[in-house]
């Protein structure tokens, strides 16, 4: 098992994302080890989907505007279609999501996530997967689109489904074990 | 007032199709005289989204197995986040899509529907408008994406959100009337 216990990491959601892919991964990392902030775009609580319908929420730790992205060793992205789809409209969160790129940081997403990734110009000739229904918007963005449960490039960790979460968290704690990789760039 | 009464026009849409962007179109078009199916990937009833949340059911028409493009003379996609999500993963929504550029009918999209436009790769050199978030799923799909109320392509109609749907109604009807376009095309 590797040990997290020196590593913070930030999850970026806000309503709408799919519950499995923010509970799985977050408690893998703290499993690990690992301290793991969620970061959203509002105070208070966000709203899960799950099974079809609005379910759970879950504090928040950062907005946007309290959190440094210096603080943080990595970034975990869940999906759900309407989480990334709000977030991207926002600026901080863009720049936020792009800081992790600039500064060689592992990132993972998973599902809808990578539209994110689309939004923040950080996907140009990267090896990724995705929920399949976006594979056009993440190929458009430049990115060479597999269809695999688990794809690593660079410390760029991404999957396609809850399904895919046991595979997506085991290489997501490998890559924010090692840290920086000098391929992961904006 | 434009006479649609010879004309038929086809709503395709799923669960979490935005509701007011399918209910207004489509009472615009039947007052102006045009007769309108909701095509759907599966039978029986789809479910709004409306306020954050779900909403009313519409029944279906025709599902995508028994409709017949050359039965329609015009397309109209409403928006919503998750409708068109789930549409482009469905080869025959985009087949259908697709033969209303190929066969120069007048299309409307408008909100998050140009996700379909994308995916049935109709957008390259068209100029466009939709809901900000995608904007640059559908720049990145080829088009020439402006920040106006309603754009109108060569039988092309997009708009960006509700709030435009008196535009978009307006040129919509204008268009359908004007029947085929020939720089309207896959």
């Amino acid at each position: 098992m590797k040990d997290l216990k020196s590593k913070r990491v930030a999850i970026l959601a806000t309503d709408g994302f799919e519950e499995s892919e923010l509970s799985m991964p977050r408690q893998a990392l703290q499993n690990a080890g690992a301290t793991v902030d969620i970061i959203s775009d509002k105070s208070g609580r966000i709203k899960s989907w799950t099974n079809g319908n609005w379910g759970k929420e879950y504090p928040v730790d950062q907005t946007l505007d309290q959190a440094i992205h210096s603080s943080y060793n990595a970034l975990m992205l869940p999906g759900g279609v309407m989480n990334p789809d709000t977030l991207r409209r926002n600026g901080k969160a863009v720049s936020f999501v792009k800081s992790f790129f600039e500064n060689h940081k592992p990132v993972g997403a998973i599902c809808h996530a990578p539209w994110l990734l689309a939004e923040a110009d950080v996907l140009k000739n990267r090896k990724v997967t995705s929920f399949n229904s976006i594979k056009r918007d993440i190929e458009n963005a430049g990115a060479n689109w597999v269809d695999e449960e688990v794809v690593v490039d660079e410390g760029l960790v991404t999957s396609r489904h809850p399904a895919d979460l046991n595979a997506f968290c085991n290489k997501l704690i490998e890559e924010v074990y090692e840290g920086k990789h000098e391929e992961q760039m904006a």
